[in-house]
């Protein structure tokens, strides 16, 4: 596979993300040239593969500014002055309030176009980076009145050589949405682990799936996510304060589960739960764009892959699908993602060839 | 492997719960009768080889009930009464009601230990049961002081068969526990997956695995978590009060994040976080039979069909499997879960035929 990218790419910043950057496009056999203010960490990602040290001479097409949130204006700008052929980006997780810094700040922000890949981990550094870090996940770019859309094509190269999913998007728009999807889960996976502090053990060690995964997220480090939620905080409130005022419902039905209303008010919260589950795309949940068929099958080699061969001769592309097997039971059950379409046909075509659709 | 467990076993609800046990206690042998209201539950479990129907002369050494939260205690009554010698569980979220319930009750109680099985998914049904779904996981006993020592040996040799790791905890301390581990949590991934409903899809796109986890359980059953919750409310209600006086203090952090101290606020609550989370004991939620692979495919009719007919071909019999595809991408990735002797094998094989293994 050879890379979309042109020229070489400087990658300032060698904590998760940049050095996820630097390891998936020197795999592609781009120029990576790494720089770090901290040069244990620049040395454990040269090491680690992700490129090679910056020096006298470098004439990146490309900067990409992975640094923390409140230095991020700061650096880009310096670097648009250091590199006057250059395009300079960020990953920020916070957009709009570094491109007013930089337009406050008269850097010539028509070579700046900020972008940010929706990945991350709990763990930072350049240990915890991995080439497929963006695989499949959405790589925002935020154009704005100055840029161009040749800029975004050459970033777009670059998120889809790392096996991203490009989407342009408005600075604004952008930021609005990651208080959606990003800071108010992160603040209230902080808030539900909490609790855990000062609970017993006999109840810790109760800790199922459920609790695991609300509280992922609460092991993120808080001095980034600090700056983060600060730089957000204004649009992270409107949807805090909506989630506390539906609290305060489920605190009065709590307090007296018997009144007039009280059983209703819990079922309202639980089904609206449901409801915004089902807003997420792909595999979690229930995907509105798509509809579920559930196939039994013999718990045998092949008959999955027979099962997919037939449906590839009716000329049905699965969106999505999910295979579960209990160990010991007689039969696997197949759950296949479909658009709402095909999913009628479908399910006759499956039936009529023999298959035990549920 | 033999069971431990000694003597007929009798379950009463076949769904998820009660058919997973069914499940795993029939793949060691055990006898288990089954029995459910509704005719066509308790066909779907019989097929899928839960055990076989409930007759006359049935002679029960067990009887696990496995019915919604709000008729346990009915049932266990009718099932002391109805099989004299038996040894009477349920397997329900909350435990100190019912004991109270059937003790005002006057049913003979120093027959009835009650059980709650920390395992669980989203959906319900016989059709989501695995034999496997208590694997590693935490299975309370709730002995109280009519019970013996002696029958919480009997149910935690029925919890060791089922892989489950047996705890015992009276049930006023297992109820506080769950508040904590699991009804708060539920509750609060409910009130987060809300604010997804009327977010625009440009935010809802931009969905990551931070989200996917944090609100992974609000996809449960409102009517089964109005009862649980309900049951429990007294004991919920301080853990989420709590969190709502914490919430109170991110809201004013975040309304003026440039404040004396607001930098500080947010900062406490994300390390409370971090504090949080270390207190949850490792492991016990991953698959601890499997390996897993993943293989990227392009995004085409057929190439997962091909994929798995080669699979086929290698005489290789997949655990679990697991589809991503994301909107947009060129490439889906498919997860594929064997057993650990295999799994080296297959790699080499998959990508000698030229597939992309990760």
């Amino acid at each position: 596979m050879s890379a979309r990218t042109r020229g070489q790419v400087r990658v300032v910043g060698t904590g998760l993300l940049g050095t996820s950057i630097g390891l998936g496009l020197s795999s592609l056999a781009v120029d990576v040239v790494l720089d770090d203010v901290s040069p244990s960490t620049l040395a454990l990602a040269v090491d680690y593969g992700a490129g090679r040290r910056s020096a006298e001479g470098d004439a990146p097409a490309v900067v990409v500014v992975a640094v923390p949130p409140d230095v991020v204006a700061h650096v880009v700008r310096a670097e648009l002055e250091r590199f006057p052929d250059a395009l300079v980006t960020d990953v920020a997780s916070v957009k709009a309030g570094p491109l007013a810094a930089l337009r406050a700040a008269g850097a010539p922000i028509e070579r700046y176009l900020g972008s940010h890949p929706m990945a991350g981990r709990e763990r930072g550094g350049p240990i915890a980076a991995r080439a497929d870090l963006f695989l499949g996940r959405p790589w925002v770019l935020a154009p704005h009145a100055d840029s161009t859309s040749e800029q975004a094509a050459v970033l777009e190269a670059l998120a889809l050589d790392l096996g991203a999913v490009p989407v342009r998007l408005p600075a604004e728009r952008h930021d609005d949405a990651v208080a959606i999807v990003s800071h108010a889960p992160q603040l209230v996976s902080s808030l539900l682990a909490a609790r855990l502090v000062d609970a017993p053990d006999h109840a810790t060690d109760l800790a199922g799936q459920g609790l695991r995964d609300t509280t992922r997220i609460a092991g993120s480090d808080p001095a980034l996510w600090v700056q983060i939620l600060s730089a957000n905080a204004s649009r992270i409130l409107p949807v805090l304060s909506d989630l506390r005022d539906d609290l305060d419902a489920v605190l009065a039905a709590l307090a007296d589960p018997a009144a007039a209303g009280a059983q209703r008010s819990l079922a309202d919260v639980l089904a609206a739960g449901n409801d915004g589950v089902a807003r997420i795309p792909g595999k979690h949940g229930v995907d509105l764009r798509t509809t579920t068929l559930t196939v039994l099958v013999d718990d045998r080699p092949g008959q999955i892959a027979r099962l997919l061969t037939e449906i590839g001769e009716l000329g049905v592309n699965l969106e999505d699908m999910r295979l579960e097997h209990s160990p010991g039971a007689p039969i696997g059950i197949v759950e296949l993602a479909v658009t709402p379409e095909v999913a009628g046909g479908l399910e006759a075509d499956l039936q009529h060839r023999g298959w035990r659709v549920a």
